[in-house]
């Protein structure tokens, strides 16, 4: 797995609503968390996801993978660090390491995998060649 | 308040995701049970809402109201009642009233009012006809 | 109303996972805005909510109130106004304004009504002494 | 992959608070899904996840896999199948497969892994005697 590509660090503080029962981080939320972040790292590279949509193409996600090694809980500041980890002509890879503040222990550990597709037809299309162009060059 | 119109019970079970470190409901998803309570009475008179959309018309929310007696747990089966309590040329008003699985004890109650909008506008406008004329009946 | 109190306003993004299929915050939503606005407002006055938790005192909802003017959308960038408007022995209760970063227009308004409990009798209690002095400075 | 253990098939309809700005369930939303068809199985098969809880048994999640081959929309009825897949001495693995009402295309994969630990340390426990009688018949 090559994350050499850039990394975004988002500062995320848990809501009481993303807690559950066991008064930890319900395990579904860590994806929104993922999302915050990874839509931070592409606006640090001049893609503002935003804009995207409203050129008629959507950034779907194919795959989401996590690995819970620690919980997280009400009121933590999460450092969620996101990686630009591969880039094929129809596929875009982040990864994803969650520590909480002034801790360098992991805490969560993912992976989403996504395809851009036509808005209209839900059909999987190549990256927009101006968003190729910001993104490619991390690579 | 006039709750005379017609009600229907929707049995919705707490899932873990619901709930916050408490061990109790989150107090924000109790309008996503008012929610699915407020469409099953809808189908239940013959308005079923994603046709509704197809139309071009939205039904938004213009006000959400909620008390908080008593605290519903995990796994719990709750009882949401949902009823049509005042229509408007312009406006609907349900109310809503959740009890747990087997008590008669009221844990929440809420309101909600709703305005039909143009999807593409977002203007508000009157009810389609022929859904007026579904609603109208139990008035 | 009194909003005379001290009021704090967060700036608070819209994530993806918050809209809905009519493309705006899915209205329940907003409450878990207000949360973390009056988790914010009350840690500007030295009341820090996951510690006052630790005491074995929960501050839970009695009542929440929301309306909704317009729609905030996708990566909005909200400013979230809580304000302390009342304290009695036995309730505390915070408004809520929220506008879109760059704009006075007001999107929503809200309120919600909290109690102190004992966190495991559930049993309402007067606010802890030195959180209600801190609360008190400001009425 | 061995799904050759016990299947359970939970039929949950998509609330709107569920869907996102593309129109289709948020992807973190299907963890939420998993959880309820997995409580079902496990109800099945008579481990009351509510029960076990009261216990001071935890059942954690270790990693959750999604694959999303389709997007499901507001008001469908998902057919999400839990299948009981491994079992180790200290980790349980579920499969999930949802296709909508219907129709038999899979729409959506997945795959959660757990432990269980003691309520209060959090440390991973060998499954409680009972349980574990009652899931080892399915292998």
């Amino acid at each position: 797995m090559n994350n050499g590509g850039i990394s975004f660090t988002s500062d995320i503080r848990v809501r009481y609503a993303e807690t559950d029962g066991m008064r930890v981080v319900y395990h579904g939320n860590y994806l929104t968390y993922f999302e915050e972040a990874r839509t931070n790292l592409f606006r640090t590279i001049g893609v503002v996801y935003s804009e995207i949509e409203k050129t008629g193409v959507y950034l779907v996600v194919l795959e989401a993978h996590v690995k819970y090694r620690r919980s997280a809980v009400y009121d933590d500041v999460l450092h969620v660090k996101a990686m630009l980890a591969e880039l094929s002509s129809m596929k875009l890879t982040v990864n994803y390491e969650i520590t909480r503040n002034n801790d360098s222990e992991i805490l969560i550990t993912g992976q989403t995998v996504h395809a851009f597709t036509n808005a209209l037809s839900g059909r999987p299309i190549r990256p927009p060649k101006n968003y190729l162009e910001l993104i490619e060059k991390y690579f």
